[in-house]
């Protein structure tokens, strides 16, 4: 097994107490024992596959070219649903034909996808329960070996895509936003970035204000370390999306929003 | 350090807050820098040793061959207890000898074991309350340099081992069945295999029923999917064994079982 | 990228359900991707910086010389809080001047620290929410490449220190010690060791007495395994502190005590 070490990652709902992640490493690395894994999470909610899509489409670009991602949020294990792999910014991805590769796909228009149908490269027996470990570890250890992709399957047109929110230009000076995702801190991600208020940033701004909850929240700031205590505010966070915060508090929390939310924006 | 990088699987209950699964990890790599670790859990619940054997028992054989397996739940740190190297199934193991090696042992009859006495490979001084650092860690880093496995200790033939839970014929058509472990999902694993009842999965099934908590589980499904909302079934887990399920809910919550807990089956 | 593979850690307070751990091991694989990553923890209370200084103060010593250490616990992220590499222990350390390394430079008085400015070693655009991915992690990549700390920028001899809670020898036969930490089994970790009681472990040992939250803990064991159930005793510890601890209990709950607790010594 000669060469460079390939980085795998891997992102589930599998949780960290049961051993389903290490069994797939453990087949991975019975194909390739040259591996560097790399965990992103594995704390999606059960099922959620809307929250492993965000995670994954928010984690793969900083990663080296030649990266395999494999991405399991499988609600539909051991049902007619495809398995794909798709070469997609110069790295893979292995995944459930479920859409969680929605944001990916969305990102990177050039994407190739194929469906996975050679089952001599599964382990077998296939479970109808765990196909993690049978069907996507075994394809990524495959693939770690330069298994050229249409050996796995033919190409696929038709992937699921699920519906990435975007704004909406209501009326007037109104957007309809939303929340993607809240994260460990609390943090409210919204689909707002910078550039859809332009005068976010800009000294002395009272340029537009964004409804949550009932609420609105006029104050925009650089880094957290600028907001005072209890305060509701807006930074621009480290995904390029506007987020709404508290310092050293939950903003999900205390709005009780979570992914899905609408937030309304109010223009100048 | 020259050669192929060695796999050192990691098993505990330690935790992910502390320190304590890094520090056993720096001793290793302070031994051999050339390892690939992977951890199995490290949320055992403190001190169970059941919950750890059958966790190992279950991950370890998808690893490659020469992986060196390091389980430790280790209630008696610091007492009489023994510490264990042992060859099964072409793959090392190291634990205490408190039974968590027991899974393991009941599928590799051919295992040899050894006691660990040679204390030169020891973390000096060696605590009497973190031996996974001082014993554990430093006798797998060695392995991994191919030290042989006698130059540990003597061959030992009296490991611990627990009751691993069997099912027991009563009279009639009924069979008393335990719960091996409950998984992050809330699913019953329990020790009953399909080959235990044999009409499961044929068509129009019928012929056997589960006792649980009062209730009784009639219906045998072939996917999580297949669940209707809200329905208690049985699925055939990825671990060979019977699980007893809710799609998207937990079994264990609803029936308030766990591990340990007995399960009735009712045979046509 | 010839050569041996370096070994980095990571402490920080992200937790583990989002992609920003994974975001930073990717910005460190896209420049050396022959990397060993050993995660110290991410749980780490959010913002608690003395948590993260106690944690990396404790790990840092089991791993091999040569090993980088990445410790971002950041509150002051996008301020003007400077950026240290440090040299110490022959090892290395990337971290935010904020006091996160207090312990190691307590231990290791012949450290080199230098202040990070070279910001050609960045990612760009700097985010003003996540230097662990733009500053912590790239810098620790290049330093991996064998980039020389004076590359990064200028010595720097005034990096902020915590206080680390000392002991205290009030009137008397008393001491005022503190709870360092508190780990994953509830157990108390203080800053006392063995050497400040000296009858510690001595047969029919009742040399002194602990004050805690009301309570007098009388009671010096060996190990675990040795306490009666449900009573609370002194261990010595293995970061070679004295923990309060209860076997099979917490401690911390039984005495709703934590970090920056103070307890009181009477020696005999």
């Amino acid at each position: 097994m000669p060469g460079t070490a390939r980085i795998v990652t891997l992102l589930t709902d599998f949780g960290e107490q049961d051993h389903y992640v290490a069994a797939m490493k453990g087949v991975m690395l019975s194909i390739n024992p040259n591996l560097i894994f790399v965990d992103i999470t594995h704390q999606i909610p059960p099922q959620d596959i809307q929250s492993g899509a965000f995670s994954i489409g928010q984690a793969y670009a900083y990663f080296p070219g030649e990266t395999i991602h494999v991405a399991v949020v499988d609600p539909g294990v051991g049902t007619e649903r495809k398995a794909l792999v798709v070469r997609a910014g110069e790295q893979f991805f292995v995944a459930p034909d479920n859409g969680i590769l929605s944001y990916v796909l969305d990102k990177e228009p050039e994407a190739r996808v194929y469906e996975v149908t050679a089952d001599h490269y599964f382990r077998k027996p296939i479970s109808a329960t765990f196909q993690g470990r049978d069907v996507f570890a075994p394809v990524a250890g495959w693939l770690s070996r330069d298994i050229h992709l249409d050996q796995f399957g033919a190409a696929y047109e038709q992937p699921v895509r699920l519906a990435v929110p975007r704004l909406a230009k209501l009326k007037g000076n109104l957007i309809q936003a939303a929340v993607l995702a809240v994260d460990r801190f609390g943090n409210l991600i919204t689909n707002l970035t910078p550039a859809d208020l332009p005068p976010f940033g800009a000294p002395g701004d009272k340029g537009c204000k964004l409804l949550a909850a009932h609420r609105e929240i006029t104050v925009f700031r650089r880094t957290f370390a600028e907001g005072s205590p209890g305060e509701l505010f807006v930074v621009p966070g480290s995904t390029g999306y506007l987020e709404i915060v508290i310092r050293n508090g939950s903003a999900a929390a205390t709005l009780s929003l979570g992914p899905g939310a609408m937030i309304g924006v109010v223009l100048s």
